[in-house]
């Protein structure tokens, strides 16, 4: 209490009950209509405590308009092998290794990284040993198929559990801290 | 409250954050590093309100001296090619459908049907609609890897949330009931 903390890399996703963020399909009915308005997920926190992303380069060309990229939202460094010059205001493309990527967005600010996006950004800082905070929306489906949660590790993660929340939609919140040092 | 409730159709799993039962190599320190004695993960009421057991073959194989079949133990009905005079007292083995597997179950006990195993038999029974309560025991590990919680399915199940209970280890209990008629 009083003392800052260090800033955190964090991940914050919502999949199944049986681990995937999205349908085979791609529907996201699953994730909508469960949701609900008067639910308060931690949205509003993880923006302000948000300092830079880190994305891989399909999340990045799929959310640069709504992380609004260029404009007043946070820097973003993206994981890709697309030309640094080509870069548009605001972002900053980053071939290698992602722990190179968190560095580079951790010296950019004192707040906190969102490592954003599913799959293999999220997957690579966790078998990097660089995130330090997964929080999962368990929402009450099973999909039975879709993209995992996280790709394939040689080595387990073990995690210690911060906070669980439920919410009458049914959806449980699970936060995690890493169990060793991270960053 | 009074009146008896109508017998359940039920699995429970323990499962890592990110949806395996076991992990590739087999090794199951990860849970059993984490379970503690102190903690009651409801494992003697399930015990208790089980009155039969409907098991996929391979699970039967491991765990058939567990069960102790052929003893005191609830009858057990399996999910076979095998012979069906091979089947030791106390077995009863079929072959088909999952659906009259937990139909004979059912009839043979006026308590809950408990869907043992991981994979197949718990993923026909989602998919056959026959499963009516599903427990998941979500340990603070992710192991990238492994026997999927759930296997694929052609139409995503919807759940509801009935119960969730966080442990002092880090595990989470979330018991989820089946959004449409089962059984």
């Amino acid at each position: 209490m009083g003392s800052p903390r260090t800033a955190l890399v964090f991940a914050s996703l919502a999949c199944s009950v049986d681990g995937y963020i999205s349908s085979t399909s791609g529907d996201t009915a699953w994730l909508n209509d469960t949701m609900r308005r008067d639910e308060d997920y931690g949205l509003a926190e993880t923006m302000s405590r948000t300092g830079a992303y880190v994305l891989g380069a399909s999340t990045y060309r799929e959310s640069a308009a709504m992380l609004g990229s260029g404009k007043a939202g946070p820097p973003t460094y993206v994981l890709t092998h697309a030309d640094p010059a080509d870069a548009p205001p605001g972002a900053t493309f980053m071939s290698g290794d992602v722990r190179e990527v968190i560095t580079a967005a951790r010296a950019a600010t004192g707040k906190d990284v969102f490592v954003f996006g599913g799959g293999d950004v999220v997957t690579q800082s966790i078998a990097a040993g660089a995130l330090d905070e997964l929080t999962i929306a368990v929402v009450p489906v099973i999909l039975g198929g879709g993209t995992r949660l996280v790709g394939e590790l040689e080595e387990a993660a073990r995690l210690r559990l911060a906070d669980c929340r439920s919410f009458e939609s049914g959806i449980v919140l699970l936060r995690y801290l890493a169990t060793s040092g991270a960053g």
